[in-house]
């Protein structure tokens, strides 16, 4: 297949990371963008791609061979990927760990109905990171999995941080602790707490006459977000934080410390690490690379939903088998 | 499939890992041993289990779901792994890079004409750094692939070592060059020498009234081996050999350092790394687990050469889809 016609649905953050990461593959192209506003208000990068309504989506069923679902994983993601099913060979980024069982069963009915291929979860936790979890365990059945995140701005603290009374903006840090990771990589299999794994890092712009430490309190008493961790909150201004922390860098580290031999005397490390400048821009360089895939089981009669583990690392590359055999394994 | 039979060929560093890693893969059992020796000489690490002569494997072909074969690249796997193709379904951990086409095809032949799997390249490098590299290419395709080695021991250059006049015993390892690698990090992508890249450090034992500045000059400039890089030669006493020096460590790590946004302005970098006590207990651990896919890829009829680039990670793990995807997506 040598042009893979993809349609955006969402224009956001995502929505917009997947038009770039289609000019990088030359064998995939935008075929539309679909949004729940009003197409007029939508201005795209690309020129002559046509943006449709979401609610017009069934009379285009014929105009992509993959669908990119680009929405929240809060609201949008499960009421819209069983949705598209019914209309595309679909694929998300759904990421909320505890609901994926859930949200594949109803992918999974509505892909199988309609005779698709959906992937659900594409990006990189979940995503690259579950196949290096996964790989991990297959290849050292005796050993520990660690995985640590950042350093790298988490979209649900910050929002958090500005919920606080007092607070005119903020962003937040997840930021790995380097002691953990060490004790991690000499192969100790140290079992760590939620404190010793990662510190919270807060930059917050004050309101002009706001308590700061009735401020500072606030956060690091959090529940869920801020109180098991320790926390740093440093106050700056709009300028500072407008000027430094405009980015939305991530990433992380997956290890598996295993080991074999006879008495387990020998000791191996499995490290695998994302130093990501932008978040939403490298998920969805993941999801176009899956996107690929699903066009090609949906070009083999495939059906049903898929997860990353699903897909052969073969189906992800533009290039042949040969060429892959003789150039990169 | 809760008991996948494995039969193992050859009997050396290999065939041995392979009988540990099945211990600890508890839906696998270890059916044979075969060997080109004499069957009475060979003492296993296991009780009750059979061992058979390498030209007697055409009477057991109902004794394994799958074999691995556990020879050397040179001449061992270019006639065992097509000859054996025809009796089981294979694995085999085929390193000559250069020779994977060929080696490939005369195996699918011989594995399609017997309606067996067979799969070929399974180890680290070959294996999991391959698939670091296919992953990380569809991913980022807008980069640049970096490969390093080591620390650790490369039984070619310290066999080439032990070949030079006047040496006794030895043993090469292979270092990588850490401020390459920290270049490549920053995702700078630099053009790297072979010598910027891997630094060869030799612990030689003279004899006794051996040249030792000849054996130096002998290393340094050994074509193919040692030319093309910093070599460092260090002169130590037979007993510091075996004391500091009788393990079989390795490692290494991948990277893909790649840009994404409008005008490339956000940089990404993947790195996958190994750092391993044991070079063929690890490689056999992922043979062992790339076992398990071949056996349930034949139990699905399928037929041919596989590398690891065919197999959807889902097939290495004895746990069911419902059970990754709850624990390790």
């Amino acid at each position: 297949m040598s042009n893979i016609r993809i349609g955006i649905v969402g224009y956001g953050n995502l929505g917009k990371g997947v038009e770039l990461a289609i000019r990088c593959n030359p064998d995939t192209s935008l075929a539309f963008v679909a949004t729940r506003r009003d197409p007029a208000t939508v201005q795209l990068k690309t020129d002559n791609v046509p943006v449709y309504r979401y609610a017009d989506l069934a009379n285009h069923t014929a105009d992509a061979d993959v669908v990119i679902v680009c929405g929240g994983s809060a609201t949008d993601l499960p009421q819209q990927t069983p949705e598209l099913a019914k209309l595309f060979n679909v694929v998300d980024s759904f990421d909320t760990h505890a609901r994926i069982p859930e949200h594949f069963a109803k992918v999974d009915a509505a892909a199988k109905e309609s005779g698709h291929v959906a992937m659900i979860s594409v990006g990189w936790d979940p995503g690259m990171f579950s196949l290096a979890r996964l790989y991990g365990n297959c290849i050292l059945p005796d050993g520990k999995d660690y995985t640590f995140w950042g350093k790298g701005v988490s979209q649900g603290h910050s929002d958090a941080i500005r919920r606080v009374n007092g607070v005119q903006d903020g962003k937040q840090y997840t930021v790995p602790i380097e002691a953990a990771m060490d004790a991690v990589r000499r192969g100790e299999q140290p079992e760590l707490t939620t404190r010793q794994k990662h510190l919270r890092e807060c930059y917050v712009v004050a309101k002009p006459d706001a308590d700061r430490k009735q401020i500072e309190h606030d956060i690091k008493t959090m529940p869920n977000y801020f109180d098991e961790y320790d926390t740093v909150v440093h106050f700056i201004s709009q300028e500072e934080l407008n000027r430094d922390h405009a980015g939305i860098p991530h990433g992380g580290f997956v290890m598996r410390s295993g080991k074999s031999g006879e008495n387990g005397e020998h000791k191996h490390l499995i490290e695998y690490s994302l130093k990501l400048d932008s978040n939403p821009e490298f998920t969805t360089n993941v999801l176009v690379a899956f996107a690929r895939a699903a066009a090609r089981l949906a070009a083999e009669k495939a059906t049903g939903c898929k997860t990353v583990f699903d897909i052969a690392p073969a189906y992800l590359s533009p290039l042949s088998g040969e060429e892959i055999r003789a150039h990169l394994l």
